[in-house]
């Protein structure tokens, strides 16, 4: 292969609708849009600069979102090209369509817009030797992160034959386990977490994907005419009729030229509320604090306010956020059922 | 006397600013302004409706208040005078000033407009009891209490002579005690709680009131005149000049004819949410909930959402409220602490 740096290009997928920090997330702020990384910069915004940081031109990144997201995108990422899908179809087929607005010889990395990374350099220099190796090798190039802990909301990477420091081919995707298993892999030390993030050669993608799903492969050929305004138009009729699937199960369970790279780098997929709080500063008796947020005599508490005070009393190892939106306490190790509550006020609303 | 039914009237205080339901209680809608009371009406429309089942006439009903909520009282008690007070002076000038409204050979009942009673058979027969005795002789009639709990947030009567069933003198107002000598007093049956409602001639009142604050007494000869429009601009300048204070300060702590009918009626001040939450309905997981309310896996609570969804995830016998204004998180055990809460809010909002 010839690929060069001018070749690379970045893949920022900002579709999601997470709704894991209901009531702050809503569907026109999911996850990835609200300021939950570090030096209070929306994940997505921090995705475009570790890109930025790690020497990525940004007129070599591209956002794929949903339409209606596409200017909090932009505002986000300025200068960068901000892709609509007509509509939700997965990852797969939106990493198809953005793949084929770069060039035949890209490499490319695909990174989620709602993880959360602070060691920069780390993950330049990861970054860096998954180019290269993709450049080298027509391998599809996995992050692997070492589990700190038996996470039954992962996919897991099963290691395969080592081929270099830190570098393995992977034997297996694997998809969420049940708690016993993910006690079992993880004290194997066998496997690593998938978190999401890949980079390979467009050229190997695509003939990954053709191998098993040549109706999505067939979005190769779209995109290197039309700009961002006209894209999800000129998508729609190709991209309705694809099915819904992620690159995982598309491509990454299938492909025998997958690799993983252990990261070297801090990850979190910041599942929760609680996740979100164990990287950020606390005040002197523990709180994580945000907004208009007003704790007292509170201990260990998560306490945002967005525009309406949240006053917590009295309280240790809580969760209470308040927004015009709804109202959520709960306590921190409960902050990954928060969707519970969030289908129990829609389904209120809705009746 | 010659005092007939015709020649009753009732005062209704309303000019409270109870912040003990914040965030829910505003100075816009403060306590006796939210729907508190049994079937869910404002606890001034239950006071005033009490009143009228008492046998009370409306055109002899008077609401004594702040100038900026006399709407809101006017629209819970419709076809009743509402007072306006030019400014703060606590109770005994506010009970002077609308007491100069009624004719001088009325027997009054003063009625705080946010305490909760259910039993209205009983209280009627007790406030016709009270009208009876205070028609009679020119006697101070108070409403005691029998003391549930050594509580240190109100009053007490200790008990003089015995005159008849449940009537007694008062051998003496008492101040709010503290935890040790309010358990004393409990324990010895001769003390009942003060519930701040009162009985008496007019002419009595104004004779008691002028032995120890003459200054106040003289708004004897001010409200015969002009109709409640009027009325706050009218006292303005007699007004002004009084101190502020309570009536127990000024007339009952020193007066020789204070009697006490022990209540036959259930009653409560609603003190905190807590206290509210007791005497509610509950659904099948002992929750108590008001509005936009949605708890889920959650047993004891108290959950009120004004406007905004409140959903508490997990939680036992907490107080979660949630309201444009601002969103507590407390324990039910807690909640008679909801100042400390409040005042935080103000002093972050001041700063």
């Amino acid at each position: 292969m010839t690929s060069t740096t001018a070749d690379r290009g970045v893949i920022i997928l900002a579709g999601g609708r997470g709704e894991r920090f209901w009531p702050w997330s809503t569907a026109a702020r999911p996850k990835q849009l609200l300021p939950l990384a570090s030096g209070g910069r929306t994940l997505l915004r921090a995705t475009f600069e570790r890109a930025l940081r790690a020497g990525i031109d940004r007129d070599r990144i591209a956002v794929i979102t949903s339409q209606d997201l596409r200017e909090a995108c932009q505002h986000e990422c300025p200068g960068v090209r901000i892709y609509g899908e007509p509509m939700m179809r997965n990852t797969a087929p939106a990493i198809a369509a953005a793949s084929s607005t770069f060039g035949q010889e890209s490499a490319l990395a695909v990174l989620p817009s709602d993880h959360a990374i602070d060691d920069e350099t780390a993950f330049a220099a990861d970054l860096e030797r998954a180019f290269a190796l993709a450049a080298r090798e027509a391998v599809l190039v996995t992050f692997g992160i070492r589990p700190r802990a038996p996470e039954t909301n992962f996919g897991y990477l099963h290691l395969g034959a080592r081929l270099a420091e830190r570098l393995h081919r992977v034997a297996q995707f694997k998809e969420k386990p049940d708690r016993a298993t993910a006690e079992v892999w993880v004290a194997s030390g066998e496997y690593l977490w998938n978190s999401g993030m890949f980079v390979w050669g467009r050229r190997t993608f695509f003939d990954a994907l053709r191998a098993f799903h040549p109706e999505i492969a067939a979005l190769e050929s779209f995109g290197l005419g039309g700009g961002p305004e006209a894209f999800a138009q000129a998508l729609k009729p190709r991209f309705e009729p694809l099915p819904s699937i992620s690159v995982d199960y598309a491509v990454l369970e299938h492909a025998p030229n997958v690799v993983t790279i252990e990261a070297a780098f801090d990850w979190d997929d910041l599942g929760s509320w609680g996740a979100w709080a164990r990287r950020q500063p606390r005040d002197a008796r523990g709180n994580v604090t945000w907004g208009s947020a007003v704790p007292v005599d509170c201990d260990g508490c998560v306490v945002v306010g967005d525009g309406i005070p949240a006053a917590p009393l009295g309280l240790r190892d809580m969760v209470v956020v308040a927004t015009p939106n709804g109202t959520l306490a709960c306590r921190i190790e409960d902050s990954d059922q928060v969707r519970r509550a969030t289908e129990a006020v829609r389904a209120r609303a809705a009746s």
